[in-house]
Formats: structure tokens, C-alpha cells, sequence
């Protein structure tokens, strides 16, 4: 380790590191909390939207005068009900109400608001669509061929020279590496090339997109919805509907689960739209058919791997060939999953080259570490495959040719402090890994990248009258952050933890908060907190001095307190928060602390994984028996959640590793929009997920922080392969490995 | 007028004093506003009071066992559900739920939270209530005599030497003043002396008390409620729950009407408490009887005036005996009705002395500049007869005794630049006071003052992306004060109005706000938003400096853009607020402007009635056939919106002077808790109400401003009466003015 790596002792912190109850634990379980369709409105319209039958179909024409004439009707919109929107939001705008073609199976066509719900179904069944049908494609290999149906005739492929001339679905070729991948290649003892597969899955959260929209004429429209980020909310709304930021003031409701599904709009721009053209408030929630068809899940993939090593076991070259299923619109998702696909590694020489590529699917959102479970899944399985090749430890294969702390890493920047070489080394003395296997058992490991990401980040902390204090954020608390914004204020003040109240401040009250995404919010809002309860502690220190009369520098901070010091000091006792906060009013006013920053010095984390699995050969069904999550986190401020996390992102990544993927019939119509046959792993499907948190701490963190929920996820599904690999001495290389295709997989061998 | 007046030139501003459609209107006229009542939460309940049916009892004991066995309820609460409270807040808790004795007819004894309103009030029904009936006092002047029924058994008057030794109803004596009055009465050519009493008026707001409240057992309790102050709201109930501060958010709703009567609590700790003690959420809201009988009106009173002047009509002495009934417990109304009484003349002797008599009434609460129409009704009318007495013109005998610039208050300080004399000189000059006066009509006139605060004010200014600016403040807007705060925040950064948003944010997201009283509002919230606002111009030049990479000085702010300047300065053209927000990311992150202050610096503010008026000989009955405010309003942010105080002040005054008053029975019952026989006025009772605004700005302010909300109420009792007194040529010392008082007083004469 190097000679940098920060004391993150235990012993440094007062509040931090301890797992103290969270605040928004009773009001969830007792069902109190308030969600998305929680909220009411007197005079609320209820809003539905009529989907696409077709996975691609040109809109010859609307006829809504029949639903219109409906009693209880009270408004319908189209796409002419959205003016000419930026350029850089035609997609979104086009991706939540269809303009000219419906571009897969569940493509919003037109909203109704109605004075109940059965009113509005009726109303969209009286709605009519003349549809012209086009052919359509939803596989990836197949959306890249020559001939193959146009989603959008006027896309043509970027990043590749020279230009294209023809159109195609190609939306972007990216590519990120460096050295001599040709020249790697030839200097290697060996090479395995092979090719791989995975199929789309869904966050799954539990709560489906709800919103309550009140459009307002001259004041603020006010919007509630369960999202991953209301300030994005607010900015894409107001462009979609012409308005002006100011003009929208968006509240987060509480959030069933979002895992990156959240982070984009749906309905929100339909209910304002309805209700600016209704006059009444409108809410809408998505029922599960429409989330599975409507609401993006990741993308689906084609790939091929191709790593070469020396007799030494270093590797000499890694190349890969990653191919992203976006559908209908291009995202960011292709570039996050070329750039982490060798991030785990020192490589001289590296290529990564990623085809963005559209179908008539609904649009791709991110997943938890969006991109990197599905290029992790192909690089981890091949290294297996090397590891075994050179009759070489796993653990010790990767050891060696770990990326550290200087390395330039696959995607660009040299790393600062990390802690992946620490995180293996913990495996390899973790008794997981060091039980012996049971019969017909097979173990398997693999390791796990995520950049993290900091961001635009507003805080505001309020020193109440009583000294307890009140911090407003503006991200969603998705994982327990509540909790941990607490923790740290707590700590900075040197207050208790109950004395801190943490709340999720609405659009109109703090700043511009780029969303709850990218494992940023305990990063960068922690350091804004930090900050902020700096600032009042000097405010707190200057009140105090005053009341003392002593100059500023003749006192300081201790423990909630401000008392005397240096050679100017009187001989007074400390005066506590709470002294200090009763007699704001007599000695300034209010005592607050804001901080606004664009945060960097995000840490990366890297994951480690272990599972142990059986495959019943007879029907394919895999059985994982242990499971071992050791992560870096930095510093845990909470070290519960960052374990929740840990293990959230290993049940999800198994889930999508054994058997949740996205099924098209030949209509290009999905088949298991539903919980009953999309199959996402219930408690008997898991065992106890064990985990080890490692603490290289973050030097871009005043207490050494890195995000921790998205790692978690990227290890799993190589990790179950290699496991069934090590179980049948067959490797499978397609996404979901789902009975069906592991008994084929053991027939084909 | 001196000197110091600074310009406040309509061409110093470009879009302070003009007049732009205010935000809330169309929700408003529309109906989507959502008011205290409009809130809904699942599995709400609703909360109702049981109260006393006795002015003055001993609940011996409350029986709720059969209430609690009804279907359907949730809760009940007494007394034993509020535990011990800080000294501080033992009257307010007594007031809200009524301890060992019952105060007044209408006070709270119990609370139940049931599934339905017709479950509620059968539940209220079912409680027994054990009362010792015990002798009860509601007049003023009964409630001060030896031998009075004592409302607290353990009041001593305070404020007199030596201490009392026996209990009485007299809370406390307030004196002000200053010189020898004994000394000036003897140095008088005359002295008037005349007794008054006035009547207990109500706020009269449309919206009774209302809210919903959620009680958490370990997050945030949530609050919605209808209020003037959120913050008071939030400390207030959290002393009467034992909850830290920050425990509780506090949302205001739209407000139908405060007038001051919404400064205090009375539902809210109910609400909360019920919502604890069910584990649900609970809706309260009074029906017009509860507001009267139990959300307190202002004092009535007793009084006795004397004033001497010389023979050239100069003041030599004026003392002023106040006794003001305070209800059940005693408030700060008092003190300001003493402190106001004298505050328009330059007095070199001067005396009043107030009384706070404790009463079997609701307790007294804020009514628009609170105490002063009473004393300056008493002491103008007194003027009003001096001035016709001496035979001089009403306006030049107040002139002759105007206070001015320096002069020392009545109550204290020295007068800063005022605009009282300038007032006094617009209205010799208006075309009412210069008016020909109809057959049978009189004219009267009278002077106000009211003081105007700071106090607590915290705001933030957010700069959105689009370079539109949200401004958030923690202050209900009950006049229009939204739009008042986007003009100062468009005219600092040089924008346009309609870029300019401001909300109420809840107690959770801002500092602590003083409640919106005491005309405090523009002044305060202004103040602070024009600081914040030039904080975020800095910021922003400095961002716009970083772009072109010169040095912080060589940028300047120039209407809502920065341009280089000085010799430093590059050849740039000028970027705007919406160029500079677009890349705030790329510059730094979000930018904001922040501002805690207790804002000192009101300026005081002074106004004259006129009111051409007519009675009837045979009913008694006053028609006010024209009616005039002049008043300086420092400067006039929104001009719309201060004559909309201007003429909302005059119509409240000239109800409370013809009509409105609490009528009690010998039974200690309020006989007119009805909109019926407590008779406001309405639109057919009044003439429009003519302004004119006076702008002598205050020094206090960057832009002038002083409060505008209250000293319109102040003049016209006295007005009116003095109107009254010059169509019949008898003096009306009775408010209200109503026809038998007045039939009576003419049938005397």
C-alpha cells in the first residue's frame, strides 16, 4: 500500500462509522411515508396514456373527437401539444410522446385527463390511431445490419471516418484504450478470444413513475414525483413545455427504489401538459406493463473479448468489441460500459471500441453502474478462462496485472489512491475463499469497477433555535443518504446525530442538484455538508466572541462548542451550540451555512466477489450456495447502508446473471411485461450475502468518502459464470443464464 | 422637508413602482390555490375540539371512556397528552388546550381524532366533562375592580412599586413617556380630557384555521398549515410536543386572510399531537363559531384622554390612561397601543399608561398594527376637538405639533427622515379635503402611526439554468409580497420581472423567518433579497472574469449582464445571466446568493384619513359617502398592491368603527360568533377608498422602503368618529359607532 493512503481509524471519528437508526424507517414501514401517488390535489384529473401496439409504425393521423366528446373528459394531448423544443431535447421529448412514428411496442401516443379512471381507459379506447406498420428490429446484431429496418432514416453514425454517406442504426462508434493493441497481441504467450451476450434487464424497482402535476398559468406549477433527481425534473419539463426553470417548482416524493430507472421523465411532462390544457391538477402512475414497455430498462448486448498473456501471467493486450442495444434513442450508457470494461486493470496496451446502436426498444436508462456489468460480464469470464489457462489462481492472476495507485487507467486518467490490490488481497484470506467447496459445488470470483461521480451540489444547514440543526439537500434519498448527510454534519459539529435532521429540499429552495445517480450523493453533498457546517461554525465562533467581547481569533470550536483560546482568551466557560443558537436573534440573526460546488475527486471503487453455485444438470437451474461482496468505500459513514448496498447490488446483479432479461416475440412486441414471467430473485432464490468493507480512503473526501451503490452490481454476472464454469467445466457466455441456456449449453458439451 | 430625503425618483428604478400582474392570481380566482384545508394525506383523519360551554369553570374531571369505545376513533387528547413545557410556552399551551380550569366560553378541554367528520363530532359528544361552574368576568373595566371574579388566582400586576401583595386581573402597568406633565397641563390655555371604550374586533379572514398534520416517531413531523409565520408555528409546537426543533417541517399553505389573527397557534399542536397518539395523519379545521369564540380578536378597552395646548395651539402635555382587555392571558398589545398613542406629535411632555387586564375572553391576538387604533382613537378624537376648539383647521393644528425628523417619539427613540409632515401637507392640498361638503354631510380627519419591524429574515436567490432567477423567502405572502420580492430581485440584477420567481419554502429549507407581521415583510425579506441578489452578482462577475480569464476587478454588473471594464479590461462583449448560468457547471457549480440577517432599520410610517360622511337622525345609521388615504409608503415597491393596503386598512378601520364588535351576555357567551350578527362590512357599505401614496424614503432601506400593511387601520375610528362629530355635532367616544350608539349619543345631545 502506498505511503499515502489516509488513517481512516475508527478512533479519528466521533459519529462516523457508527449505525445508528435511520430517520425515515418508521414512517416506510408503517406506510405513512408519502410516495409518488401519494399526494392529492382537490379537483385531480386522473391521466392515461395510449401506447403503441406496434414496435414501429408511422402516425398517418389522431382522431380524438370521439374520446373528447366522452363525458368526464377533460382533456387530451398529442405531440401538438409540445411546442419546438431545443435541439437537445428532441429525443426526450420524442422518447415520451410519439411525433411522427411510433418507434417501439408501448411508444406513448396520446394522454388523456378525465375525472376517473375508468373514464379515462374508456377514453383511449375511443381514441384512433391511424397507424402505418413498418418493419421493425429488436435484436442488436440484427439492428446492425445492412439491410436492416431504419429506426430513425436520419441517423447517421458518428465518431467514424470518413463520414457516412448512407444512413444506418448505428448511432456512435466510441473507442478509449491506448498503447499498441496489434503489437500486444504478438508479444503474448497466448490469446483467448471468445464472444458474448446479454440480454436487457430492469431496475425493477418496486414503485412504478408517479406523479400529481398543477400547472399554473402565471405562478409556479408545482409537480410531485418519485424520481432519482427533481432538479433534472424541473430543467427537462420547463424545456419540454416552453417554460421558463423558474416557473417550475418540482418536490420529490419518498422513491420505492430507482437503481438509475428513475433518473429520466415520463409521464411528468404529460401530466403538466394535461393539466395546463385541462386547468386542474392531474396525476398519473404507470402500471407495471407500461414500466417493463415504457420506462428504459439497461441494454441488451453483443460482444467479443479478445485478452493475450505472457508466460508470466501479465497480461499483454486486451481488446473488446462491445456492441450496446440503446434502443430507440442513443444515450450514454455504450460510452460508461466501453470505458470501465478493462478498468480493473495496468494494461499497456488497451482498446475498447463501443457501437451505440438503436432498435425498437424502449430507450435505454441507466442501471446501476450503467454499461459496466454487461462489458464486465465479457472481460471477467475471459480472464477466468486465462487464469485457468495459466493454471494460475484467479485471485493472484488479477493481483498481478491489478491497475494502482499511478497506473493510467484503460479509459484515460492515471489513478490517485484506490484500493483494488487491498481488495484482493482481502479475498484471498476471506474465509469464503479459503472454505473448502462442496461437492458439485463450483466458486467463482470476479472483480468490479464504477468512476463515481461528484457534480453540481447545493446545500443549505440551519442551526436551529434549540442548536439542533437542519441540513436541505437536493437529491433523492435512495439508500439510507438521509442518514449519513447526518452523520457527517454531526461529526463536523461534534453534535449528536439525533440533533441533526437532514430533508430533501424541493427545486425553488436551494440550488441546481444534479441527480441521485452515479453513486454521487455521499460524496458530494457530504463534502458540501462539511463545508457548510464550517462556515457556521465560524459564524457560531464570531457570534460567540462577540458575546464575549473577545476578538475572532481568540476562540475556537471544540465538541458542539465554542470556547476561549490563545493568548487573548478570557477565562469563560464554553458556550454550546444551543447557547450560541438561542441568542441568534441579539447577536445577528439566523445562523446558516450554504455551500455550492461542481464537486470532483470522486473516487473510483473496485469490487471483488465470490460465489459459490450448484447446477442441477437435469433442468439447468443454478443454485448460488455463498456469496462474498469485499468493496472499497473509502470511509463508511454508515457502514449498514454501505453494506446494504453491497448486497442490494450482488441480488440484483444475480437476479440479471440467472434470469431476468427481456423476451420479443417475432412481432417485436416484449412477451413478460410483468413480475409473474419477468422473474427478478425473491429471498429464496439468495442466500445472506456476506460483505467486507475495505477503507482506502478518497483524498478528493475531507473524510475520505467514495460512492459505494454501483460497484456492487458490475462484479455478479461474470462472477456466477465463472462459478457455473468451475461447477459443469462449461462456460456460458449469455445473459440471463437461465435454465433453458445452461441445460443448453451442458448439452452442447 | 430636510435635506437627507433621498430621491426617489420613479427614473432612479426600472421596474420597482410599476405594476405587474401578481403570480397568484389565476390559481387564486380559479380555485387551485391550495389553501390550510386543501392538503390530503392517506388514511387521513379528521380532528375536532370539544369545548367549554362556560366562561369560567373547573374541569373537576373528563370522562373519555365512552368516546373512546365509539367505531372509528382514533385518539383523544387533553391536557395529559401535552407533557411539562418551558415556562415560556405554559400560556400558549393553556390557551390551546385548557389545564386545570376552563377561561373562557369556547376554550379547548379535549381533541379527537375519528375516521369522519360525523364520527368526530358524536365522539365530542360522548366525552363528559365534570365542571365546577365558577363567577366569571369579560368587561374591562369590571375585570379591574377589587373585588372581581380573578381569572389566574396567582397574577400579581407587574410594572408596579411596591409589589402587589394580592392577586388581581391586571397583568401589568406600562408607562411611556417623557418631561413633566403636570408641568405642561399647567402651562396649557386649556386641556380637553375625555373618556372612550372600544369593543374586541375580529381579523375576519375568510379562511378559518386549518391544517394537516403527519407526526413521525423518529423522522421529520410534517406540517401544512394556514399561517402568518411557519417559523413560529415550528418552534412554538415543538416546545408543546417536548420535540427538538428540527424534528418538525413546517409548510405554510396559501393564506385566505391573517390581519394578524394568524400569528399564534391554536389546531397545530392539536393536530400533532392527535397524529401521535393515532400513528396517523390528521386534518383540523375550525368552523366560523371556533374562530370567534376561541382564535382570539384584538383587546377592547377603556380609556381616558387629556390633552392642553396653548393659545397658539402648540401641545403643552398629553396623558393618556389605556385599560386594554386582554383576554384570558396576557399579550404584548397593550404595550404597543401605549407605546403608538402619542407617536404622531412632537411632545415635550407626554404620558400614557397602560393596563392589561385579564378577562374570561379569548386570549387577544395581533390585529393589523395591534393596539393602535384603539389609544389613537381615544387620542385623535381628542385632537379633533382641540382643533375645534382653538377654531383652527384640523390638518394645520396637527401640523403645528407634527413630529419631524430628530424629534424624540413619544415612546423613545428620535425620529429618522419622516414623512408625516408631507402627508399632513398632501392632504391640504387633495381635492377631497378641498372639496365643497355636501348638505348634511360632515368631514373628519385623523392621523396614524404605526411602527413597522425588521426582525429574523433569511433568504436565498438561486440562479437557475436558463438564467431565470428563483428567489425563496420564509415568510407567507399575505399582500401580494411574492410580486414585491421579484421586482426588487429584477431590479438589482437588472432583469425582467417575469424572470423572477419566489416561493415560500418550508421551515426545513430556509433560516429562521420572523412571521409576517408588523408590516415587516418588504422591508425585511427585501432588504435581504437585494443583499443575496448582489452576492450572486458578484459570484457571477466573477465567473464571467474566470471565462475570459481577467482579473475579478476588470468586469463590471450592467443591466443582468457583465461586461469588462476598466484598464484591464479585454475586448469582450457582454455576457448576460443566461450565458454566465449555462456554463455554471463548467465555472464552478450552481450559483446562489445567501442572507441572514435581523434586519434593524423600519422605518416608521404615518398616514391621514379623510371621511365625508352622513348620518341618519332617525336610525342612527353612518353612511360614508368618501373616503381618503394619504401615506408614506418610503417607496412604493409595487404601487398596486400598497393601495390595495391602503384602501384594505380603511375598510377594516371603518368596520370596526360603525359595526363590528363582540356582543357577550350576562352568561359570560358570545352572542354573534357569526358572520350574520357580527356584521363586517361589504362592498354596498363602502365608497371606494381613494389613496395616495407619499414617498419619503427610509433610511433603513437600499431602496426606501418602509412597511405599508398596518398604519392604514390606525386612523379611521377617530376619522369616522370625527366625521360623525362634524355632520351631527355630537362626539361618538363608543366604538362601534353602530346605529343604536349613535342614536343614543344623538338623542343625549
Amino acid at each position: 500500500m502506498s505511503d499515502k493512503v489516509l488513517t481512516a481509524s475508527e478512533n479519528d471519528f466521533k459519529v462516523i462509522g457508527t449505525r445508528p437508526i435511520r430517520p425515515d424507517g418508521i414512517d416506510k414501514v408503517t406506510g405513512r411515508a408519502l410516495y409518488g401517488a401519494d399526494r392529492y390535489a382537490p379537483g385531480m384529473l386522473v391521466g392515461k396514456v395510449l401506447r403503441s401496439p406496434h414496435p414501429h409504425a408511422r402516425i398517418r393521423a389522431i382522431d380524438t373527437a370521439r374520446a373528447e366528446a366522452l363525458a368526464g373528459v377533460k382533456a387530451i394531448i398529442t405531440k401538438d401539444d409540445f411546442g419546438p423544443v431545443p435541439a437537445s431535447q428532441k429525443a426526450t421529448l420524442y422518447n415520451v410522446m410519439a411525433q411522427d412514428k411510433a418507434l417501439f411496442e408501448g411508444h406513448a401516443i396520446a394522454a388523456v385527463a378525465a375525472v376517473d379512471n375508468a373514464t379515462a381507459l374508456k377514453a383511449l379506447e375511443l381514441i384512433q390511431v391511424d397507424y402505418e406498420i413498418l418493419p421493425h428490429v429488436t435484436d442488436v446484431v440484427a439492428a446492425m445490419a445492412d439491410d436492416a429496418p431504419l429506426v430513425h432514416d436520419d441517423n447517421f453514425t458518428k465518431g467514424v471516418e470518413p463520414k457516412p454517406e448512407t444512413p444506418s442504426n448505428i448511432a456512435a462508434r466510441l473507442e478509449f484504450g491506448h498503447g499498441d493493441v496489434d503489437a500486444g497481441f504478438d508479444a503474448a504467450s497466448f490469446v483467448i478470444e471468445k464472444e458474448f451476450a446479454t440480454e436487457a434487464a430492469h431496475q425493477g424497482y418496486i414503485e412504478p413513475p408517479a406523479c400529481l402535476a398543477t400547472y399554473s398559468d402565471d405562478g409556479s406549477s408545482e409537480l410531485w414525483c418519485t424520481t432519482q433527481g427533481h432538479f433534472m425534473v424541473r430543467d427537462t419539463c420547463a424545456a419540454l413545455l416552453g417554460i421558463t426553470v423558474s416557473r417550475l417548482r418540482v418536490s420529490a416524493s419518498e422513491i420505492g427504489g430507482g437503481f438509475g430507472g428513475k433518473t429520466a421523465v415520463y409521464l411528468e411532462p404529460l401530466a403538466l401538459a394535461l393539466s395546463r390544457k385541462s386547468g386542474r391538477p392531474v396525476k398519473m402512475v404507470m402500471s407495471r406493463s407500461e414500466v417493463f414497455r415504457a420506462a428504459g430498462p439497461t441494454s441488451s448486448s453483443s460482444m467479443r473479448v479478445k485478452i493475450g498473456v505472457d508466460k508470466d501471467g501479465r497480461i499483454t493486450a486486451a481488446d473488446a468489441l462491445l456492441n450496446y442495444q440503446s434502443g430507440a434513442f442513443p444515450g450514454f450508457i455504450t460510452m460508461l460500459g466501453a470505458m470501465s470494461a478493462f478498468a480493473c486493470y495496468n494494461l499497456e496496451n488497451v482498446r475498447s471500441v463501443g457501437h451505440e446502436v438503436i432498435t425498437n426498444r424502449p430507450m435505454q436508462v441507466s442501471y446501476r453502474a450503467p454499461g459496466a456489468p454487461i462489458s464486465n460480464f465479457a472481460v471477467e469470464s475471459v480472464i477466468d478462462e486465462l487464469a485457468r489457462k495459466l493454471d494460475m489462481d484467479p485471485i493472484e492472476f488479477r493481483l498481478k496485472n491489478a491497475a494502482r495507485e499511478g497506473d493510467k487507467s484503460s479509459y484515460g486518467p492515471r489513478y490517485e489512491q484506490i484500493g483494488l490490490a487491498k481488495t484482493l488481497e482481502t479475498v484471498r484470506e476471506h474465509p469464503h475463499y479459503q472454505a473448502a467447496l462442496s461437492k458439485g459445488h463450483g466458486r467463482g470470483v470476479a472483480v468490479g469497477f464504477w468512476f463515481n461521480f461528484g457534480g453540481l451540489t447545493a446545500i443549505s444547514l440551519n442551526v436551529n433555535s434549540d442548536g439542533t440543526v437542519t441540513v436541505s439537500v437536493g437529491r433523492p434519498d435512495i439508500g439510507g443518504s438521509r442518514a449519513s448527510m447526518c452523520l457527517m454534519a454531526a461529526e463536523e459539529l461534534g453534535i449528536p446525530y439525533e440533533n441533526v435532521r437532514t430533508i430533501i429540499a424541493d427545486t425553488s429552495s436551494l440550488g441546481y442538484n444534479d441527480t441521485t445517480d452515479g453513486s454521487r450523493t455521499t460524496f458530494s453533498n457530504g463534502l458540501a455538508i462539511i463545508q457548510a457546517a464550517r462556515q457556521a461554525k465560524a459564524i457560531m465562533c464570531a457570534r460567540a466572541a462577540k458575546m464575549w467581547d473577545l476578538p475572532a481569533e481568540a476562540v475556537e470550536w471544540v465538541d458542539g462548542a465554542v470556547q476561549p483560546c490563545g493568548p487573548n482568551a478570557g477565562d469563560f466557560p464554553p458556550v454550546s451550540i444551543a447557547e450560541i443558537a438561542a441568542k441568534a436573534a441579539q447577536t445577528g440573526g439566523p445562523i446558516a451555512g450554504h455551500f455550492e460546488v461542481n464537486a470532483e475527486g470522486a473516487g473510483v471503487s473496485f469490487a471483488a466477489h465470490i460465489a459459490d453455485v450448484e447446477v442441477d444438470e437435469d433442468t439447468g437451474r443454478t443454485t448460488v450456495h455463498r456469496y462474498t461482496v469485499v468493496q472499497d468505500a473509502g470511509k463508511a459513514i454508515h457502514p449498514a447502508y454501505v453494506e446494504g448496498q453491497y448486497q442490494g447490488g450482488a441480488a440484483q446483479g444475480i437476479g440479471w446473471a440467472l434470469n431476468e432479461g427481456y423476451i420479443y416475440g417475432d412481432d417485436g412486441v416484449m412477451q413478460n411485461p410483468g413480475f409473474l414471467d419477468y422473474r427478478m430473485p425473491v429471498c429464496s432464490d439468495l442466500p445472506m450475502i456476506e460483505t467486507k468493507i475495505i477503507e482506502i480512503p478518497n483524498t478528493g473526501h475531507p473524510y475520505g468518502v467514495r460512492g459505494v451503490g454501483e460497484t456492487s452490481i458490475v462484479p455478479p454476472l461474470a462472477t456466477i459464470a465463472n462459478a457455473i464454469r468451475s461447477a459443469t467445466g462449461v462456460r456460458v457466455n449469455q445473459v440471463p443464464m437461465a435454465p433453458p441456456v445452461v441445460l443448453k449449453a451442458l448439452e452442447e458439451n
